[in-house]
């Protein structure tokens, strides 16, 4: 079943301790669409520049990802992010921002796109995200990713949002900020009850947490030994959990479960290099047998 | 089957950010030794001061501790400990440490202790902890605690310690600090490669990872909603295994891994009132319940 994405395609910088790349691929639909690509089709909506390589979209296109929503905004620059990562590779700092041709992005569905019953929608403002909802009219599912800055200035819209969503995504240090409890437990349920039918808050190496009326739980992250690069992860994670649900066509709590599981394992092969690299290397097989490892690593 | 452990007995001063508690009964003996109390008979070793209330003995006899190796040294006082919790209860610093009679203690092991074949060093110098490990003559199996005090001060030691003991419970930090190495799958395995056949590191609310020769593993927390004290829970949780393990009365890698569970469920209860309150008033049942359900949250 095909699964539409609207979010940020990027050209990143990213300096980790011991390596760094420049102007590398990426931005929450990249992420997401190629994780998610594993498992369904995607259409990918998003915006980028005149700087665009062409070769990058042939590298989304490779894996049978609709890019026909990918707008090049004439005379624009596409967005870019430079963070660095401290010793831990857990936690980052950003260090310039430049949001250049999303500043002001509106994405316009076409027919092909209001097909689409699963709906994500990557980090953006509350104001686009709901602009991109109303126009998703066969969407029978829908999930949402935000951010801090949203929860700070947007709040408002950003409530208005997570009434009309199913399921909303992440992380820990979000998910505390707008419900203003330290405890994630706690938290994870009162952001459920400002609207969405589940949140999943992601946990980076933790792994992530999952809360609907009648459950609670937790996965950890798979153990891998190798972390160059977490960029992307969250949404690596975001489009295994998506891509998986929209090849079931369900979200009964066992296929939400299942879902969770291959966002886990999906997310920690793209921490293994930076960029797309690593999920560039890989295939279905990969994923599953990591999957049947990380059940039997969970079963006792 | 009988557990020895040996360790600290604390009154403790516990600052959180919404309540706090003077002179509760603390110290790592004691918590893995009630913990341990729902699984397997358990044999304790350490020392007081004059300043011991003797109700706190009669709650570890309540339980069927055998205390007959805790000693009250004449003119000397308990170890104490005050420490306070940041907001986020995970992370806390330490305000005051008063080694007391830990200071010159050297334990002497009974007849009793010396048959137990299974042996629990709580934290303490490794120069001690090697000191019990040559009177535990009939131990078949013997973990230590360890902490960043002794990796910086005792390095030598403790590797001496390391070589010969079968398992080393620790946390993230003390992990990363041993191993040098900040991504905690390869510091696991080189703790293991210092001598343990089995290296256990503590996350906190994270859970917990294990290492053997063919096997990694992690496991998540149990996600309790409430989160009152965490002062014991590494302690809990290593008495939780420990205790499992001494009841089946084997530690092959299946058994292994289910008494990680229950450490991780035993220490989930630990957290949710000050000092032995929460454990106070648990049963064996409730243990159990609380472990299908853990079972139960991580199938998929």
């Amino acid at each position: 079943m095909p699964l539409l994405v609207v979010g940020s395609v990027a050209l990143d910088c990213v300096e980790t301790p011991t390596d760094s790349r420049d102007d590398v691929l990426g931005g929450s639909a990249v992420f997401f669409s190629y994780a998610a690509s594993f498992f369904s089709p995607v259409r990918m909506i998003g915006a980028v520049g005149e700087d665009w390589p062409a070769e990058h979209t042939r590298l989304l296109e490779g894996r049978g990802i609709d890019t026909s929503g990918l707008e090049v905004i004439p005379g624009g620059q596409t967005f870019r992010w430079r963070g660095r990562y401290l010793p831990n590779m857990n936690d980052r700092e950003t260090l310039e921002v430049h949001l250049n041709v999303l500043e002001h992005f509106s994405p316009v569905l076409n027919g092909n796109h209001r097909d689409c019953r699963f709906l994500f929608l990557g980090n953006a403002s509350p104001t686009v995200q709901l602009k991109v909802l109303e126009q998703a009219t066969s969407a029978t599912l829908t999930v949402a990713d935000t951010m801090d800055l949203w929860i700070n200035i947007q709040r408002d819209e950003l409530e208005e949002l997570l009434k009309r969503i199913d399921g909303l995504v992440l992380n820990d240090a979000e998910a505390k900020l707008l419900a203003e409890d330290e405890n994630l437990v706690r938290a994870g349920h009162a952001v459920r009850a400002m609207g969405p039918k589940f949140v999943v808050i992601k946990k980076g190496e933790h792994g992530a947490m999952f809360f609907s009326e009648h459950e609670t739980y937790v996965m950890p992250a798979y153990p891998t030994p190798q972390v160059l690069d977490p960029t992307g992860a969250g949404d690596s994670f975001a489009g295994g959990m998506m891509g998986y649900l929209a090849e079931k066509g369900r979200s009964d709590p066992q296929t939400l479960k299942e879902a969770l599981a291959h966002g886990i394992v999906t997310a920690s092969f793209t921490v293994e290099d930076f960029s797309l690299d690593r999920l560039g290397r890989l295939d279905r097989q990969d994923v599953d047998g990591r999957l049947a490892e990380y059940r039997t690593m969970l079963t006792f």
